[in-house]
């Protein structure tokens, strides 16, 4: 089969892709090697690159089977201290208490979010959560040493993504004669972002995770009120901006996303299956941290301080494989997408 | 049911819901009208701020009802002349030949793309396809006149924009002691982006359109080739902007995208449906343009250079009813989304 509209291997040159653009690109030479793609970075990250993820930062929730009978496991991995931690700290109790089980997935709004926890709104929640109320979503700079953020490592970090521009002739500028990169670390929301400790983060008088797709936060009512954690969504479209800094992001999803994302979408207000529907709800047989599962998965991330990182991001920034004729010139912070994959034993 | 994390109207005042940001943002009185939400900014707009979709501009897919017997159907709009005009041309025809009747959605790869179009590869295309090879996917500026862009549309728009901001202490800058909105108008991948006819566009050299979710893609194999319009997909995850440039945009999805975002994964390369997952693959029974379909459904887009698109842009950039604390400040242009609605008799 022909893969149409494919990420696979390139099988023609660049130069010969490039044809069309022969005016605005120079041709690279026959005997250019190929150029890397996000992939290719991927497999090419040294071992010790690779840093392993803590079986106490992950959180393993069990859908019920599908209708085929196939198991349904979502990987939760928690987002690192300091961020979120309060709320974090109510999902590590909440897990160890079993609480979940027994719930359900109640929402599914289309190019939004999947959402689940109590539908009854009336399970008691355990005694020692911690209070949330009026909490802040935003880490203070002076706070934020723990996941590695200096002024030093952030010039670096950037400065790395520039210098991994080793794959030439992607972003010349015939007009200005010179390479760049030119939208590297530019952010709608916020004066710029960075990734720390495997992470992504929007950098504006502080620091605060983002709304990705695939990452998880807690519901809540009107402010107040932040939520306990006991109510956790996860983004199934485009990035939703406009809620960091305004809900708490505890984790994200790092396997089993499209148990969640391939749901039917409820035809309720905001997306919630309504009591017709109730059939639709996908029960959650159980929630357990990393730490009491037996066999536990492995993940681990390619580190986001890693010269394989910045390579990843510069490639991502400006595709120049055989697919690809104009290369972006820039990436967002939520295209990145940090490279987060099973250990293999 | 408490609607946690919810758009629905506010029920506390913006004044108790921004207690916990009191020293960085001025009290709003309690007197102040109810901030504007995007839903009420719609709901608010004239009658004559709509403007109707041809029916000639509409492609109606019916795809196989589903388990529980239900019709699936989905209808995209095509894009405005002059942009990806060879593309739309070649789907009009493909159309009215009944090409895709017999079909199938063969790939779902989650966060990227749903694809359909002939998975044997083999079907016949009609004779009067127009060649596509090489063919461009910008348009120069001076081409542009078409879907309404000048120098002065585009600066009037963002004016307007600027000026719909009458939502007084949302954006308030008290270290500047001035209000702003100030990311509006960038954008990562390009100089600028507008809204011209119902559509976005990214702007540097020319105006190209986006790959934002629900957009709709021809697929193709390795440059020269562009495709021929036979092999389309619509995104079903973050937007793909590295795709913009390299593949012809020609359309979005108005009606009926949950029937393709909700799709089972496929296990195959690239989210393929393997052989062994072969029943996987929604049957298409058929797709018409709406100038054939019997009692065509009509749509309307809220017209971009109305003054209610322009309030909605600001209120998508800042929100400040009662469930958000921080306005973001900023909206990229995938976050906007054309206000599109059925019309009601």
């Amino acid at each position: 089969m022909i893969h149409r509209f494919a990420h696979a291997a390139p099988t023609l040159s660049l130069a010969l892709a490039a044809l069309p653009l022969l005016l605005s690109m120079p041709v690279t030479a026959q005997e250019t090697p190929e150029p890397a793609t996000p992939s290719s970075v991927i497999a090419e990250a040294a071992p010790e690159e690779w840093t392993a993820i803590p079986a106490e930062d992950l959180l393993v929730m069990e859908l019920a089977p599908d209708t085929a009978g196939n198991a349904r496991r979502v990987v939760i991995q928690l987002i690192p201290a300091p961020f979120s931690q309060p709320w974090v700290e109510n999902i590590r109790i909440l897990a160890a208490a079993h609480w979940w089980d027994g719930t359900s997935v109640n929402r599914v709004q289309d190019n939004y979010v999947t959402q689940w926890g109590d539908v009854t709104e009336e399970k008691a929640l355990p005694d020692d959560l911690i209070p949330t109320e009026g909490l802040e979503y935003t880490v203070p700079y002076s706070e934020a040493g723990n996941v590695g953020l200096t002024t030093r490592s952030y010039r670096t970090f950037w400065q790395n993504v520039r210098a991994a521009q080793d794959r030439s002739e992607a972003s010349y500028d015939p007009v200005h004669n010179r390479f760049e990169l030119p939208n590297l670390n530019r952010d709608i929301y916020a004066q710029g972002f960075g990734f720390f400790s495997g992470w992504p983060f929007a950098l504006q008088d502080g620091l605060w995770p983002i709304h990705c797709y695939g990452y998880v936060g807690v519901g809540r009512g009107y402010a107040p009120d932040t939520g306990t954690g006991a109510e956790l969504y996860t983004i199934i479209g485009q990035p939703q901006r406009h809620m960091d800094r305004n809900l708490a992001v505890v984790g994200r999803i790092i396997d089993g996303m499209q148990h969640l994302s391939s749901l039917p979408r409820g035809s309720g207000d905001l997306g919630f299956y309504t009591e017709e529907e109730a059939r639709l709800r996908t029960p959650i047989v159980s929630v357990r941290l990393g730490t009491e599962v037996d066999a536990p998965p492995a993940y681990e991330y390619l580190d986001t301080a890693s010269e394989s990182f910045a390579r990843y991001v510069n490639v991502r920034a400006n595709r120049d494989d055989a697919f690809y004729t104009v290369p972006a010139g820039g990436v967002d912070v939520c295209s990145v997408q940090v490279p987060v994959r099973p250990v293999s034993e």
